[in-house]
């Protein structure tokens, strides 16, 4: 479906907010409780608080009809009544006026206070609260009922009439206290975790009263109070702000600052544990000490800030709070501490070298054994199903792809049916045995260069290929097994961003080469017809009645010698298609009869639609139209729908375009070979010897190709409990490797885009999430079995082969396309650095350009490894602080730094696993302004 | 260029932040003074304040190396210095923590405030600032050292080293006090007004200090402070905030806060103002009383917002501080303020009725009198060279699109010639005599698509069709004066959103399926080549030697009865291609000959490369990459680059695609005719009385397309100054209308977009304005000149229409696309109401589509009339506060609820000049948030 080294999916892209929490250990730890102040509160080490929803009733209607209405709620974000349109708002982050906190500040100084109050009704609630002394008996019995009086609910409303409150039926509710079944079929009910909490803030103005009423009551044990939020939650909080009609939207204000106050988890916090109202306003005071403040005239208050995708964690929070009170000696630091708490790749046990020959290997083997009955019944989950359907379908589409590439760069030695019965075979074997069986096999793109390399090699010498590559295979798999046996695979702590970048923009850049000549050779193949062209110059000729061909007489020889200006005398020749003349016993004669018109516009048409509507559909995802579940699909399988709108194109009009050649029957595509390479064929025996040499070179790439997939899959962002297998995988793909070799198959090595898709299928997170807050991501589903039925579908669909005829130009959609934002970067790295870092990769990319456009071309790996070499180099030309926001650093250089006391000194970074990825975006959350 | 009735351009679109001030009046009135807050002040009636420089210089390197370094700068947002990039960062709203604030006000309430210090130095002032008690003599010293040190400034250590401080020399200058010449060559001093002064921030910690020392100074005159700020401006302010390094970024928040506090324009009025401490701290808790307070955890304190495209205005600030402090009743008005602030037509003078026969025009040409010298005088601008150029451009790609049009449209009765030709004479005739020379007439959609009607007409009945043509033109004119005589420009008022969107979405879709249509019939013209159609069957038949033509010997008849089947038997026959076989004297024969293969894909690739690179430029405007000039230029003349990229390509490959045809001799295109049209021709004489039927549909429809472009044109927000002149303007088409008919040229118009081009190629911003700021809107170079010497360039372009031979296709990339973001309207009207409307609409527009297409097409602009009255009855089913959202209120309603009390009681809207459009477009500013 994708290139290799193409976009990487960020599967934790719900970003890392919970990402200092210890990882779940042992085997078997199921799901924890989703919520979404999960992981937050057992980082803080305090027992969890239940969420809490804050709803706003305001008292309307002054002085004729007062009612109350719900106008606002909060879980994480404010969700605003649109009163005229009859609709919550999208969930936003909440802005307060300064002057309505200060004044409800002084409001509960002066008011009602009743912590811990035992109040069982809403009843008893009422009565509790009423009892201040600034009320007359009088006044007091208004309020009761005031009080009293069920809430208009946007939930009601909707129901009688859509967009108009005053003509609902305002009846009093005293003895209605159960909650109605509205409430109950709300559906905010279930974004809320079970043992939710509500808080009901009561605001608004009272002509009767005299004096500003102020009411704070925390409930000793929550309960539901009848209608007045409109979830049937048990109420926690209960806060009351009433007061004479002069300050007017004062209490609306007030209103909103104690829900958004509510709202807060520290505030939350402290509240819930406040003996007294000092305790009250302390909290408050905390709450302003940490408030982000806008200056007016800059900022247009009315506007609505929209959710950040990642919010900032409590550890955040902390943190900042630590930078604004510590030292200077801290501040100079800041850049390189932002740069540390991503670190590039966590110290991993797996890496750690044994010293013993095959010591990480049996390591590999050991710490798997463990986990594998788990491989299976962790997969009991229906998310595995679609991981399956998703994953089939990306696999079938790299397997027709790359057998069409196959077959084409090997002259038909492969095909279609070798490359669907490769994958089968390799990928089911490797999901049994591999250390990280979440890794799809996949021919690949480096190999495929190398796999042409090496076929045009022997067919420059007039080897016997398949042979020739059987022992090229075998040396491979000696070669990797001593990888495996001396440990190698530990040396993957010098693979950097920068090799893995220039590698993957080589193999991106001859992909896009190789597509877009071939789009170009199409005009060759059927040339297009100007004026003048030989389009007109064919005709049918036919053998005579007695079986001779039909004579030519030349009458008028021309001036022009070739044939368009010999003149026709003909007998038995009409002027049929090449195709029903060959029908009707005729032979095409004519310069023109090989001409096809209108094929090679068709496909540069055909390449663009189904390119653009592929692109198209990929950007779906980030636009607003459907619902979230169907861009998400739509982007998903648009490759598969692309090429699908081509080949409708294509089938509709019924032009003659080359198409993709599958086998009929089970049989190699080569014709007369059997299933196992003959050993030597036509070659000379020494041939076997000399194959190392090519196969040294193919080592080395598939042990980059393999291991910095496997290094990107095992990063720390994506939580895998089961741990890696860097030896183990090595070892699989060395024994796979052998067979496929054997048996004339296409090699496999893990694909990197295809194993983060299958990764991104099985990702699991938080159900329950508050409005316009993410879910947060708890992990990955590791197990075998997604990846096995794959395999095993992708060999059933051997027999499906005839129905795969599949247009061939739809490969070149495949184009990689690479988009970094890069924004955070250049806060800290000054412009002309950027460009020499870059400078030297393009130098690098060129040159790596030039050798694989010489005779020479088949040592590029070679050239690979080099990569890793310049990188080193770098480091007397860049400083290491530059490398760490330029690239990564290596990991004893790190080690180094972090020595020298370049570590923060209140760095989480012990269990911190956020990703390398994130310094190269933009930091989050980044505002823009869209107007119109 | 564009067809009426796509998008608008938003000319005034840098935001109404100074809608409300009084329209300059009297002829003349030339530039105001340029300045960021020029009409602002104007607006409170106080003196205007010089705008303010702001910088920041922090104290660093404590205790080894003290230095200051400038580390931020404002004018009204803030920029921020990156230290370890070198460079500054973009333009951001400043963000505070609170705290900072509060520490900052306690710093000053004990600190030291010299108000009209009368330094006129930096040494003077450095001792008068440390005239402090807490300080000891040494200590002093050693401060004013410090103080008199150069600070560092990136102008200065980008030359030296570009990504690093440390190594730049630090001398003290205690005598150089003069301004540098880096100083001097500062980009930033471009951006500033003349009389702008400077204010400087020092901030830092110093181990020697026990206690904080908080200083602030007004200088009673401001005087350059030698190189303490990085521009040579005269400082007013002088703030220091110094103390022992407990409190570490403390000092740089406060500093900051100062800052920000000195960027606020009513702080800044405030404290040029101020005569003691307490005023300075009254100001300071005002600030306070305005901020938007964002709640913590919510939002990432360290993200930069970007600044808004419209900045509340300070009017806006006055009246939400009215609204948070005024009572419910005036909240429960909010919506209808919101959308009555944006006023759909003002009243405006020229649309009342005088009750006089031609009184209105008669008073048009009274109004316009006074203008005419100043029409010319005030196009004496460099502006409007670039303006012609602009126009020009789009006004001749016009002439073509639309006379290749009307070519096909009356089968050749008017062509490219006759389109140039009368765009130029009427066009140069319009802008000297019109009433509002800033538009640009064209052929338009809606004329066109009457014009192609009636042709057809005049075929089915076999008229003559110019004369035909001639006689409904007379009428249009006789009923347009009559129009003109009784003052009905006035009924223009009818004219909503409603009607606009109507008359321009048909006008769209029939272009849009014309050419979409004509794409399709490309395919049978130049029939797709499948296999089996007859490419092949075409050979070349010459004469034989005596002249007769070769034989055809019938040896085999087929079974089946076409030529293909037929035997060839021939003499004297080559395979040549039609054209050089008919060079040399032959008969090209045979069913293949006609085709033309390729032709029909490479229009098609043809077509949807110009539309998508179209496109693709128009959309580089909003993008990342190039400066802003570039990118305008691009957006701007992307259907221009268009164009020529698809007749490169054609040129390219040298296709024998359909071309314009574009006549080499000054002559109408119709052959044999003269250039005045004979009144009767072959048409029977009634036909000039039967041709008022025609000519009052006619009319009705240049009425329509006439007004809705000049009530467009002649909104408020575009801050006209000479009038308008819809009358004069309608007499002006009426005569020109008389001409074209007579001559046989196009009927003209006003063009809605070409017009709006033209008046943004003419708008009058401010020059100055501060980092981050968009530059205000101050009105447009109204004047006749421009327009004049487009038109006469196009005439002279007739000359060069050899030159013109464009590739038809292109015409296509000229589909209408609307785009409508219309979030505001959703937070006030339920969607079902929202879906009705729509749906009203789009079955007018349905109906108006079936009509279209029946034989009574002809009676379409009675149909569009109906949409008026569509419109009328809709206020039967919608409420006047939702019309007011969906569409626009009709002006006496709208009288009527304003008299109701529906206008709000605090509204600025005598003297508002808000757009209409606004309400369609989301609150500005609107924040995404893209994290990636």
């Amino acid at each position: 479906m994708k290139l290799p080294g193409q976009e990487e999916f960020d599967i934790s892209s719900t970003c890392e907010n919970v990402a200092t929490g210890e990882p779940e250990s042992g085997p078997g730890s199921g799901l924890s409780p989703d919520g979404p102040s999960d992981t937050d509160s057992r980082e803080l080490g305090v027992p969890k608080d239940p969420v809490l929803f804050i709803q706003l009733n305001e008292l309307m209607g002054w002085p004729q009809a007062l009612e109350w209405r719900e106008t606002g709620r909060w879980v994480l974000f404010e969700e605003k009544l649109e009163v005229g349109a009859g609709r919550w708002s999208a969930p936003h982050v909440p802005t307060l006026a300064l002057p309505s906190l200060q004044k409800l500040r002084s409001l509960l100084a002066e008011g009602l206070v009743l912590l811990d109050c035992p109040a069982r009704s809403l009843l008893e609630l009422v009565e509790q609260v009423t009892r201040v002394e600034l009320l007359s008996p009088e006044l007091r019995g208004q309020l009761q009922a005031l009080l009293l009086q069920r809430p208009q609910h946007l939930i009601w409303t909707t129901r009688t009439r859509p967009c108009c409150w005053s003509a609902h039926p305002r009846e009093a509710s005293h003895d209605e206290e159960a909650p109605m079944k509205e409430q109950h079929q709300n559906p905010l009910r279930q974004k809320l975790p079970p043992g939710a909490e509500a808080a009901a803030v009561l605001a608004g103005e009272l002509g009767s009263l005299t004096q500003p009423l102020g009411v704070f009551v925390r409930l000793r044990d929550p309960v539901v109070l009848g209608p007045l939020t409109e979830v049937p939650l048990p109420s926690r909080f209960f806060c009351l702000l009433l007061g004479p009609p002069t300050l007017g939207r004062g209490y609306h204000e007030m209103g909103r600052a104690v829900a958004v106050l509510l709202s807060d988890r520290q505030f939350q916090w402290s509240v819930r544990r406040a003996s007294n109202l000092h305790d009250l306003l302390a909290a408050l005071d905390a709450f302003l000490e940490e408030v982000t403040v806008l200056p007016p005239g800059r900022w247009d208050p009315t506007a609505r800030i929209p959710p950040p995708k990642c919010l900032p964690s409590h550890h955040k929070r902390l943190a900042s709070q630590l930078r604004e009170f510590k030292g200077s000696s801290v501040r100079r630091r800041a850049p390189a501490e932002d740069r540390h708490s991503h670190r590039p790749h966590p110290p991993s046990p797996e890496l750690r070298r044994t010293g013993r020959l095959f010591g990480g290997f049996v390591q590999d083997v050991r710490r798997k054994a463990s986990w594998y009955p788990s491989d299976f019944l962790d997969a009991l989950h229906p998310q595995c199903f679609s991981a399956v359907l998703y994953i089939y379908l990306a696999t079938v589409t790299n397997a027709i792809t790359f057998g069409g590439l196959l077959g084409e760069a090997t002259n038909g030695a492969q095909g279609v049916l070798e490359s669907f019965l490769g994958t089968a075979v390799a990928g089911a074997a490797f999901c049994l045995m591999a250390g990280q069986p979440l890794t799809i096999l996949s021919s690949t793109g480096p190999v495929l260069v190398f796999e042409r390399l090496l076929f045009s090699f022997s067919r420059d010498y007039s080897l016997d290929y398949l042979p020739f590559r059987l022992w090229v295979g075998i040396w491979v798999a000696i070669f990797c097994l001593a990888l495996v046996a001396t440990e190698a695979s530990v040396l993957v702590r010098y693979f950097t961003r920068f090799t893995e970048e220039g590698f993957c923009a080589l193999i991106s850049l001859i992909f896009i080469y190789d597509a877009v000549g071939k789009m170009l050779s199409l005009t060759r193949a059927y040339p297009i017809q100007r004026p003048g062209s030989p389009t007109y110059g064919c005709f049918c000729q036919f053998p005579d009645p007695q079986g001779n061909e039909s004579q030519w007489i030349r009458t008028k020889p021309k001036d022009r010698d070739d044939i368009l200006s010999v003149d026709l005398g003909l007998v038995n020749a009409s002027l049929l298609p090449p195709p029903e003349c060959a029908q009707r016993g005729g032979r095409p004669r004519g310069p023109g009869c090989h001409t096809v018109p209108d094929i090679a516009f068709f496909s540069v048409l055909l390449f663009l639609t189904s390119f653009l509507f592929a692109m198209a559909l990929k950007h779906v995802k980030s636009s607003r139209f459907f619902p979230s579940v169907m861009r998400k699909m739509l982007s998903d399988f648009s490759s598969v729908l692309a090429i699908l709108l081509g080949c409708g194109l294509d089938a509709f009009l019924g032009l003659a375009t080359p198409k993709l050649m599958v086998p009929r029957e089970f049989k190699p595509t080569l014709p007369g070979r059997g299933w196992l390479v003959s050993p030597f064929g036509a070659n000379p025996w020494w041939l076997s010897v000399a194959a190392a040499l090519p196969a040294l070179l193919l080592s080395i790439l598939i042990f980059m190709d393999q291991q910095i997939t496997a290094v990107i899959l095992n990063r720390a962002k994506y939580r895998l409990q089961k741990g890696a297998g860097f030896h183990l995988d090595l070892f699989c793909v060395a024994v796979l490797m052998l067979l496929t070799s054997a048996l004339g198959l296409p090699w496999y090595v893990s694909a990197t885009v295809i194993s983060l898709a299958h990764m991104d299928s099985l990702r699991r997170e938080s159900r329950a999430c508050a409005p316009g807050e993410p879910p947060s991501f708890l992990g990955i589903r590791e197990q075998r079995l997604t990846g096995l039925v794959v395999f095993i579908l992708t060999g059933i669909s051997i027999f499906l082969a005839p129905v795969l005829k599949f247009t061939k130009r739809v490969q070149l959609l495949l184009m990689p396309a690479k988009y970094q934002p890069d924004l955070l970067l250049l806060r800290h790295v000054p412009l002309n650095r950027i460009h020499l870092f870059t400078g030297i990769q393009l130098a690098c990319l060129g040159l790596l350009w030039i050798i694989k456009s010489t005779p020479a071309a088949i040592i590029f790996p070679l050239m690979l490894l080099g990569l890793v070499g310049v990188r080193k180099a770098m480091e007397w030309v860049f400083s290491p602080q530059e490398l760490l926001w330029l690239d990564e650093l290596m990991p004893e250089k790190e080690r180094n730094i972090s020595e020298k006391g370049l570590e923060p000194e209140y760095s989480f970074s012990g269990s911190d696993s956020e990703d390398s990825e994130l310094m190269y975006q933009p930091k989050s959350p980044e505002i823009n302004i869209s107007v119109n």
